[in-house]
């Protein structure tokens, strides 16, 4: 026979409406209390009811992550921290994986708008922004991750790609390089059009603009970096220097230069842009943007916590809140695949 | 104003029980009825509550995915996939990463279990079977992936781990290498003992019996796999072909060989175990052994899809049917790392 709410409450000597308020997870209470609560609770072996308990709470204690896939590296690792964080304070993860596609992340939209999530962390593609509406207006909510399209309600967890791109293709000039190729993302894309904005911006410091011969930008896959590589380092008068700043697109960089012979950092200095786990350990290590995907993990998800906590009991949607924009600074890791160009141009 | 269930059933000429039938994703019900009740639904905007209906239907539409890490290809890959067929059907994934921790893995089942999940996919760690069977004696249906605890309830759905060992080791052994090291996972693990265990079988083959010099058996993490690639081809009598069974190692190991400057597949024939979207790509291509990552996710799903279809309405756990095993079988891609030794020993 299952233990019940009130059995809880009277081991607790509380009454039913606070017990239920510290095992729904309200801040609302003393500790002492709090620990009374969950002490009876473990004693008696008490579990909640969810699904009854989220409709009298109005909390399903569900949050919705829909993000582009789980193959990027730093897309796997937020959604690992995401979930972690989140756990830790009583909500589980809803996955959705949109593959970039519109009308799936739509479809994922409504369906979360059914499951009552308590709140939505969206690696949007910008093509549903009225619908991320509608979920926000019914009080639920949300915070844009990495991606923030124009007019997205709520708040916005972002990487610093511009100032990244800039660290990287500074460090480049500083060293003395001059013929920097630049492989990237879309133009469409945030990322891609953030980081080619800051490899301009730290060419223009020295007075150089993109030469678009050097330019490589395209889809997020291997091939396409692959071909890029050998096109590049296979012209008449290669480059000294790549930053390549499409994470996907890198490993066939690295497979292009293996397979040409080229000698890094001897014929050409090499800075990726996303960490990978295996760079540190790479012949030779290698140099990276670290855009910091542990701490947009853990601000996505204290962001959206703070929200959902500071929302009226009753469900209704607060009174509208400016979003916040939040940047994660990146950092640059100098490694061992960067240095002076041979013979300086 | 909402849109109410009974204003959908009038619209399409139903009762309003059939209408929640056909909503809820009931296959009792004709094809006909079904598209009557989905258009008028669609017509009207109707959205269903998922929490008040899970009550009523005691179905929550939530499946629980419990499972190692979402860093290892074969991982972030089967979750992908799992995720895209359950939301095909209707069900939605709430992610459980253990990170190996049995006592995470444990709060998981239990918070599952107060989710009333329709269903549980899970990477186990083999230290809960007891929380595992509350889940499956509770009826919810469990399907055991890739790794399958002694006396787990449910089914299992498993790479074929030691025919794919044997498959690659054989081809090594054909092309005539009698000195073939293993770099592999530890044995407490499903995929570190049965890939050993092929290994050792196809050595078997030839009347070899796996030599300790020429084994490394650690954890999954890069760094074990860069160093056992260092010990092994630094030895005085290094192996001219190399089986790489750990796939987070396998990254460690190839920038070893970089930094060696071992050349492959002339000095060093080289097949890994699990494919990467970039090995295709690397130089030279890897031959690896292709786990079905894909198909392990596809299986699992229609495997748990079939259970909480055959369950009784009421809710009740049906009479216990006993767990299937399947398996998904290996298969070698031969690429450009492997070759015949240069001087057969």
């Amino acid at each position: 026979m299952a233990v019940t709410l009130d059995q809880v409450a009277e081991a607790a000597g509380v009454s039913k409406s606070t017990a239920s308020r510290v095992l729904s997870g309200s801040s609302r209470v003393s500790a002492q209390t709090k620990r009374a609560v969950q002490s009876a609770a473990e004693r008696l072996g008490y579990r909640p009811n969810r699904i009854a308990s989220g409709l009298r709470t109005r909390r399903s204690n569900l949050v919705g992550l829909v993000i582009t896939n789980l193959v990027n590296a730093s897309f796997h690792r937020i959604t690992e921290v995401l979930q972690q964080r989140l756990d830790e304070r009583g909500y589980q993860v809803l996955l959705c994986v949109t593959d970039s596609d519109p009308a799936r992340e739509r479809r994922y939209l409504d369906m979360l708008l059914d499951h009552r999530v308590d709140g939505l962390i969206i690696v949007g593609t910008g093509d549903n922004t009225a619908t991320v509406r509608q979920v926000s207006a019914a009080g639920i909510p949300v915070v844009n991750l990495m991606r923030s399209p124009d007019s997205a309600p709520g708040d916005s967890v972002m990487a610093a790609d511009r100032d990244g791109a800039e660290l990287a293709v500074r460090h480049l000039l500083d060293l003395g390089h001059r013929s920097v190729a630049f492989i990237g993302g879309p133009a469409g894309v945030d990322s891609g059009r953030d980081r080619y904005a800051g490899f301009a911006a730290a060419l223009a410091t020295v007075g150089l603009e993109p030469d678009p011969a050097l330019c490589a930008r395209g889809p997020f896959t291997v091939p396409f970096g692959a071909e890029a590589a050998m096109r590049l380092m296979g012209a008449d008068n290669p480059p000294t220097a790549l930053y390549s700043a499409n994470h996907e697109a890198t490993f066939g960089v690295l497979g292009a230069l293996v397979q040409l012979g080229v000698r890094v950092p001897e014929q050409l200095s090499l800075v990726c842009h996303e960490e990978a786990p295996w760079f540190p350990y790479w012949h030779p290590p290698i140099t990276v943007v670290d855009n910091g995907a542990r701490d947009l993990g853990e601000l996505a998800a204290e962001q959206l916590l703070r929200r959902i906590d500071s929302r009226p009991d009753n469900g209704d949607p607060g009174e509208e809140s400016v979003g916040r924009l939040i940047r994660v600074g990146s950092r640059l890791v100098v490694r061992d695949s960067t240095a002076a160009p041979r013979r300086p141009e």
